[in-house]
């Protein structure tokens, strides 16, 4: 389980999230809730995981926010633990650089490769300009049939633009859930295919988090007799207590929250927790603007403004007891060095890193800043899993406490208004 | 040069910077103010750059904060306009991960490389680690001599661990000027020779840097008659105007400010920027929080929070009228499309994204962002040097203003006495 350790004393008030928990319970949250994947989808993801894995060298993903964050954070962070049938995922469709898609068509220059485009409508600009163009690499090189085979669409279940051409195309396709909203939706085929294709253990990630949704009471365990019981002490999941605490502290005027991990192939992940909490709690004029650094890399850039700069931020550290890593590197011995690190030689990186961690959360709490703990066991597919179920939920009853639907993103529409305005989009 | 532009109708009072512009004169400021390098030095580090060139596939780059983001911010941003002998550069050093040491060994397997070491102590944990390896590595390679003939250390000119070692062992060496602090230093030696073996051109990145420099009165243009002469009209310098009204926006409570940029190779600049102006203004529990987010991209993330969200935060972008690409890529013909594309069809990605930055412009200053835009012609060497020079002397002046130092860091020094307390280093 993640578990919060805070230095915070604050008694914990479970009274306001009364009302919350019993949306929970009538689902009102969305079906990211069960972390439940349907048991004939989940085979489906995994035979078209394997026919890409069996086809192409690359795949090459097609989407922008919660089309994309999710499973390339997750891909990342399990870089050096994915099975080695696993094809390498490139991301496209994510931005409007030239420089970004030549690289990409570099890279899969002279290579077999696969696409899956993920788009709920299949009109949004960048993913669908994206698209165009890898689906003429693809007929190109394979020519019109086979490169139908090689089309995985993600994407609405009924309707569409990319619905449609699916159909009639006849490509593969896999649901974007109606009752998952982007942000939320990478325990769904959204983020599934690409992970299980990348080769990460897709089962592990889905039990991590429905043991985190066991834990909060959302799902049931199987008591001795066989009976089906729901957790009802509140206090065992931390998800509320991080939701409850992070809230009361925007109250009290800390307006930044800044996370932190000590491993840089977590910056995606921080770069998804960004979207998750930023787009469900940003509006109304209000907010925890969210931030992240990546440690201890930002100890030598951002470090002095979080040790001595404005108090009106507070810091949350994922600690992992494990990177995930099998090919410890240790500090080599040294005749005669005069870098004084004599001391540490035969030292694994990995401990160093442990007590920069620690180090690090003692100087901020001594700087005044609130400093949350996340423990978890291990950079690994469960425990990820465990994380994602764990901010999900945090994210969602934070936004409920905040008073703002944590579910909707009305202000994203308003650039691309403006934009089509001037593209001279027809009806804009 | 860089011009800023913004609706802000605020009258500017030059008044407050008289006292700072008689210091910058006084080179209080540092050796950064004029943008200059030794010609004999720029010559050693050219030919250094060569032999690196001419002897290696990778450069092995070993530092962190000042040390490390400038150059590679650099280097990224120009990856696609470097002259075909440049080496490719990697970083190390930078972090205490066994993960990202593993990557770069494994990439530099089987290959010839190069280290540069940078630091000014040579006692770093971070760097000083990443050094023994690096070294050990070459010396299993190379042998004891060659593997000397491979290291390259940027250093304090007489005193410290690796200037030491470097005068021990015979080392090339470069100076980490005394005059100039690690987040000011990437136009030293410290960012310029992996800058220069990387293939960029250094000339017009220094006499961009050198430019601004006139513009802002701080070193002569000579005019018709051969004199040299001082600018003088403050109004011509938008560093000196950046700087004054970001300082009035944080004494009216804007306390956050994001740097955006519609182009994912700049993000490492964006990490650069955070160093700069955090490390610079975040002490005496004030300064502005310094954030970034690279759009297209994020307006599918932080999208909504910048529309919507918390009202007290401003926003910098940097407007590049060129992505500095050569070859563009236009929106595809399909027929019979149903993703509304249609009316794109042959539009250069770049003038896509140039509305979008225009429209993201719009949008936020209409949800009541203060919004300053930076023009820029080009995303190429000269006008980084000027981008990267104006951002200096702003960061400076900004510090000033807010009455911090902007040249030191004290806090930076805590979570290193904790580490070295916890690691058990003699004397903690």
């Amino acid at each position: 389980m993640v578990k919060l350790k805070t230095s915070e004393s604050v008694e914990l008030d479970f009274r306001p999230i009364e009302p919350i928990l019993e949306q929970i319970k009538a689902d009102d949250f969305g079906g990211w809730v069960t972390a439940g994947v349907d048991k004939e989808e989940l085979k489906q993801i995994k035979a078209a995981a394997a026919k890409i894995q069996k086809e192409s060298d690359y795949l090459v993903c097609i989407g922008i926010g919660g089309s994309y964050l999710g499973h390339r954070a997750v891909i990342e962070a399990l870089e050096c633990q994915t099975s080695d049938a696993g094809v390498e995922v490139l991301y496209s469709g994510n931005s409007l650089s030239e420089f970004e898609l030549n690289r990409i068509l570099d890279i899969i220059d002279g290579h077999d490769f696969s696409v899956n485009v993920i788009s709920k409508s299949g009109t949004t600009t960048e993913p669908a300009v994206a698209f165009r163009i890898f689906k003429q690499k693809l007929i190109e090189k394979y020519g019109e049939e086979e490169a139908k085979n090689r089309i995985y669409a993600t994407t609405d279940q009924a309707k569409g633009a990319l619905h449609d051409e699916a159909v009639q195309k006849g490509y593969t396709t896999f649901v974007v859930p109606d009752n998952v909203g982007g942000r939320y939706s990478v325990l769904t085929a959204v983020g599934l295919l690409p992970i299980a294709a990348a080769g990460v253990d897709v089962d592990a990630l889905l039990e991590g988090a429905r043991d985190e949704a066991r834990l909060a009471g959302l799902l049931p365990t199987i008591d001795e007799l066989g009976e089906e019981r729901y957790e009802t002490d509140r206090a065992k999941t931390d998800a509320y207590k991080y939701a409850i605490l992070r809230s009361s502290l925007m109250n009290r005027g800390f307006n930044t929250e800044v996370l932190a991990s000590f491993e840089p192939r977590l910056a995606m992940l921080h770069e998804w927790w960004k979207q998750l909490f930023g787009e469900s709690e940003g509006k109304n004029e209000q907010g925890i603007f969210p931030a992240s650094v990546v440690y201890t890399t930002d100890l030598h850039s951002m470090g002095q403004f979080m040790q001595q700069g404005r108090r009106d931020l507070f810091e949350t550290v994922m600690h992992f007891a494990s990177d995930g890593v099998d090919d410890e590197i240790t500090v080599p011995e040294e005749d005669g060095a005069l870098d004084g690190l004599t001391y540490l030689e035969g030292c694994p990186l990995s401990g160093i890193n442990e007590k920069a961690l620690e180090a690090t959360i003692t100087a901020h709490r001594a700087g005044n800043i609130p400093v949350f703990e996340l423990e978890v066991k291990k950079i690994d597919a469960e425990n990820l899993g465990r994380l994602i179920y764990f901010f999900e939920l945090a994210c969602a009853v934070s936004g409920m406490l905040q008073g703002v639907n944590p579910f909707d993103q009305p202000g994203v529409e308003q650039y691309k208004r403006e934009m089509f305005h001037l593209l001279g989009k027809p009806g804009f």
